[in-house]
């Protein structure tokens, strides 16, 4: 371990992508950031080299252009689709990457030749929102992210909340219909199956075959397997009275989890990633809205409910971060 | 502040009984343990006075039986329904005492003539089970309170979880149907609009005037406005198949509540505590059944689903942790 180390490594493993960048070890933007596609049908291994690779290139670039050493990077922060054994550093299932009991941080650790941590991505998007972004300076944060998924992340005392077998967070599975849309982890009525992308865009495709008239059809050429969350907002933003309907319905199930967590959960902060916050106002306003009718008034009081501000690089500060604070007990 | 502190007292304010002992510095249960009820409509003053005068009480006889003197009594701590201000010591609403802004804290202080730390009646159950009780050892533990509202509680890291206002822990008020019964808080399918005490008791009602015939009726000399959870209880016990649905049924809308709060936070342990855990495995069999249809298997597997150990005295001995733990650091 470098005595005054000066970065730390953090990528971000998503289904279709993977970020890698140096994090100033005092935090602060990446330097030296690599984008790259994961394409996980070529198997870990080859994922893993190709991540560490990257990894590499990033530290070169950032020695060359500000100068130093590996002798000053102290490790590597890794988020991953989870569930994951922080232990171990096993990643046990990620269906989005096709792996099961994947030695995930010795593969990258031995790869790059750094000590490593792993956690799941949602918490290291969370983490880097607390320590960077949104949520900097807060005491009890909630972070969700609204992707495929809907991911979700607990800060509290400036940890990330792991719980007792590192199954915490999963704020997308929060019942809040108990007889409602079947979601895929087999449940009735979750958030996700509200609110995730895909969910967004079957209950807009639900509106247009029950015979509702909107310009999404248009949007998509007619073929309406292809309407997406994207479509929706596209919709929005050109006036479509449908599609305000869609995401507005969208804003008040979410409001019913935020409130779940409000209640729950009291934090100072919640904030919300993915790409459906580009709707903006035409989500945050009903949003808190329907917050403020269900919640606590003081616990409403207390909480901002905000997008996230490093849309792009808090999977990598956040993995940074969670890296930093295992090793070396702060951030 | 005693050099080598030997008890702390507890009390336990409800809104029907006051409960206060003392409990020793190391943790166990409580000794010289008063009784009494809280007769909230005399003022706060004169509960406070009559609360302070048991505290005296309970301190003279231990200090009789046991030997001591009050140089050994580190303080005083104090659970009553919220919400509170814990920095100030001040009630700031307890709608089933009738109290508004009343200075709790200082009032007991000055008539016992002992530092004291406030906390709310749920967070003092739960802090008590997880002490001395059936979370002794847990890393993250849920409480559940179910009377005649759903109080909870949430440790972690061996500390209450207070939130951004005190106000953290209304798992009661967590939306398990977002367009269900009306709760009494103003929302809609609030946890506590169906499984409180009176909320069991209105469900059962309801069968019964549309027609469903039970003992239930009987036992309450058919007089339905009598009908409460205990009755239900009973019925359960005299094998009446309907009272024995009411329950099956509450042990699923708690199954829904439960779930949320093992996939959020993880815990190893829930806490139920409540008249109504007398049922036993009549509630927790398929409480548990319930849960494992809804939550995730890792996350069920980590956690245990008890029933309170400590039903009549974990208000006392987690108030007395609360304090000590406030001004001590450690428990």
């Amino acid at each position: 371990m470098p005595e005054d180390p000066r970065w730390i490594v953090g990528l971000d493993i998503g289904g279709t992508n993977m970020v890698v960048g140096l994090v100033p070890f005092a935090g602060g933007e990446p330097l030296g950031v690599r984008k790259l596609l994961t394409l996980p049908e070529a198997g870990g291994e080859e994922v893993i080299r190709r991540a560490v690779e990257a990894a590499e290139e990033s530290m070169e670039e950032v020695f060359r252009t500000e100068g130093g050493t590996r002798d000053q990077v102290a490790g590597i922060g890794i988020g991953a689709p989870g569930p994951l054994n922080r232990e171990t550093g096993v990643l046990v299932e990620a269906p989005n990457l096709g792996w099961r009991d994947f030695p995930l941080r010795s593969l990258v650790s031995g790869g790059v030749r750094l000590p490593a941590a792993v956690d799941n991505d949602a918490n290291c998007a969370t983490y880097g929102e607390y320590w960077m972004g949104a949520g900097r300076g807060s005491a009890t944060l909630v972070g969700l992210t609204l992707g495929t998924g809907i991911g979700g992340g607990f800060v509290v005392n400036g940890e990330i909340h792991h719980g007792a077998s590192d199954a915490a967070g999963e704020f997308g599975h929060i019942t809040i219909d108990s007889t409602g849309r079947k979601c895929k982890c087999g449940n009735y009525g979750c958030l996700e199956a509200y609110a995730s992308g895909p969910n967004i865009a079957a209950r807009a495709v639900e509106g247009i075959e029950a015979g509702v008239e909107s310009v999404l059809v248009e949007l998509v050429d007619g073929d309406l397997k292809k309407i997406t969350a994207a479509t929706v907002y596209e919709g929005v933003i050109l006036g479509d009275p449908y599609a305000h309907e869609v995401m507005k319905e969208t804003a008040k199930f979410l409001g019913v989890g935020v409130a779940n967590l409000i209640n729950a959960l009291n934090p100072d902060v919640i904030v919300i990633a993915g790409g459906v916050t580009r709707a903006g106002d035409h989500l945050f306003v009903p949003l808190r809205k329907e917050v403020r009718r269900r919640a606590f008034r003081s616990a409403v009081e207390a909480c901002r409910i905000v997008p996230a501000a490093l849309p792009e690089t808090a999977g990598v500060i956040g993995a940074a971060g969670i890296f930093k604070k295992e090793v070396f007990g702060f951030i």
